[in-house]
């Protein structure tokens, strides 16, 4: 999917993805009034096609930010100073989100896993019943350090039935896997957009139930940027409370059409298409998965590094002989595992050259090896 | 200045100000790895090339969010819930600067003008005698709201004098008017992308001085997000601390070329040139500016609006009959006045332009009027 303008790159990182052309190209159209109509009418557009891949009937609100703003919108919106809350952590962003809890002087029970599992409803339900007192548990929907998606509906079940918000980190989930935020009792959940939405980074997407507006109310954090209250005022008026990153709701804009013209279902679909191929593909080259294949994301793919190889050898052999950007691991596995990311602009034929390029540079660098053996 | 992609509106608000075609091509690359060389090398030349247009040694940071949350990132880093600070208010965004120091929970002196006026070092001085215990001052550069420039050098004299910390609101300033940061004892400047810079909105523009980084040691707030040492910290390997806002740094980075280009000296000449031109027609058309002329600013000149008419009417017209746009008023003024935008991307003939679609509508108006009363 990679003919536009010229560039040629198999971008597979997992995240930014690359931008459809009509995504580029809605970003050429010129500044329009920030209070005017015109804008009034795209955000409330914007909106009402955000709710509907979220699934909600709740609401759907936009800042000028990053995904990892989407943590701290939730800690200062719905909770207050002191409030004991359960992080859940299967790999390196929920780790983040429990660090934005600490920052913010949250109470931080931690539930920590090995990276590469999933959280099951049992571990879940065990701690929970340890910490009945919890008013939030923090929740990654898919744990883009380690290519697995929790079993999310299940786990948010375990929450609610204790009476506790549900908290999930969906940012590289939202618009490409299965996110039913109401039927699945989802109070908050936040995305960013340069993940399976197709959108440069730059803009963070929150959905609000009315549980987590029930919290707001008794929040007690100083707040202005990221106040919950004044970007649904806004809203309502198809407003933002400061000025709208403008080329950024161009790109969304065009981005949401590409997604339901395609059909969300769809959209799922070849998701699934994609990660269930590049699973195979990966055996097939006689490698092992990094993450627990039951639990495996169908957005990045974790792929464990053979013995003798690192990261990095591979990535940097893909990019230099093959032009195929794939990312490394994080944190403390960076050289552990290589991340394939097959999400929102991306079709069979891209992670068919991926793996081409992955099968062709684990020769070269077998047989760099073997040479090298041999000389030893 | 407005040829590109078939845009022919003058587009005269007071931010967002219209796009270079340069700016809007650099928007058209595709994605980057945001943690490689290339974002690397893309950021520090960004940020060197900022500090110079801030004329500082100090330090600039760039985060995605709009021109408000520079308001924020100074309240959390530099103080410490409770502090006593003086807020100046000048106009709408002086009001504003103080509600986000109230929001959390800042003890915040007030001195008022009315709008339209500047405020002067003497009333600067005998407000800060009287509170000698506040910790900062809260300066508007140039109130966007009322298109009056403060004589910012002298007071912030004042207020170091007196040891607070001098903090700026440079968002319709920067880029566009004399600002200099070090030799005229700045703290702590924010802007945002999309005035004078010449960028869409969605990025907070961050100048930091030696003061300021002091008090950041001192400072209790909870932070995550908008955290300047962790800015700094990424940004001294060229990155930040969560993903950055890739095409939103593609257009500032090409609108810095631009800028110096030209040369900033001369881009603060050609805005003296069009603040002054603009003023001359004002009066030529025997209107009134809203502002002291005294303190006139050279980057949104604000109009009283005409007795008999409404600002609405005005920029209605202008936007129907001419295809030119400017802004009425703010706030409780909102139709006592008109504001017209000549800064970034704006030549003489922009100007002139605008002149005459509003001659034209005022001659239109009038005779309605006069047809209108003769009726009655």
């Amino acid at each position: 999917m990679q003919e536009n303008c010229g560039v040629t790159t198999n971008f597979r990182l997992p995240g930014p993805t690359p931008l459809p052309p009509a995504v580029l190209q809605a970003m050429q159209r010129e500044m329009i009034p920030h209070r005017g109509s015109g804008l009034n009418e795209l955000y409330t557009s914007i909106l009402k096609r955000a709710r509907e891949i979220h699934r909600t009937d709740g609401d759907v609100l936009l800042w000028p930010a990053s995904g990892s703003a989407g943590w701290e919108i939730a800690v200062v919106n719905l909770l207050s100073p002191g409030d004991p809350v359960l992080c859940t952590v299967i790999g390196d962003f929920g780790d983040r989100f429990a660090k934005v809890a600490e920052a913010f002087r949250l109470e931080v029970r931690r539930l920590d896993l090995p990276w590469g599992q999933a959280l099951t409803p049992d571990k879940l339900k065990s701690q929970m019943e340890r910490n009945p007192e919890v008013k939030a548990v923090f929740l990654t929907h898919n744990e883009t350090s380690t290519g697995v998606t929790n079993p999310l509906p299940d786990l948010a079940k375990v929450v609610r039935d204790q009476g506790a918000l549900v908290v999930v980190d969906a940012v590289s989930s939202a618009a490409g896997l299965p996110l039913l935020m109401d039927e699945w009792g989802l109070d908050f959940v936040l995305s960013g957009s340069q993940k399976a939405w197709m959108c440069p980074p730059g803009l963070t997407i929150v959905g609000v139930g009315p549980r987590a507006w029930d919290a707001y109310q008794r929040s007690t954090y100083p707040r202005f940027f990221w106040d919950l209250g004044a970007a649904k005022d806004y809203a309502l008026k198809g407003m933002t409370p400061t000025t709208p990153p403008l080329t950024l709701f161009y790109a969304f804009d065009a981005a949401l059409d590409l997604i339901l013209d395609e059909g969300l279902e769809n959209v799922w679909r070849r998701h699934a298409r994609l990660g269930e191929r590049t699973r195979r593909g990966i055996k097939e080259l006689g490698l092992s998965l990094f993450e627990d294949e039951a639990f495996a994301s169908n957005t990045v793919t974790a792929v464990a590094v053979p013995e003798g190889l690192t990261a990095k050898q591979i990535t940097q052999a893909m990019k230099r002989d093959h032009d195929v950007v794939v990312a490394g691991g994080q944190g403390h596995l960076s050289e552990a595992m290589i991340r394939i990311g097959h999400m929102g602009w991306c079709d069979e034929a891209d992670v068919e050259g991926c793996l081409e390029a992955l099968s062709s540079v684990l020769a070269e660098l077998g047989a760099e090896r073997r040479v090298v053996s041999g000389v030893a």
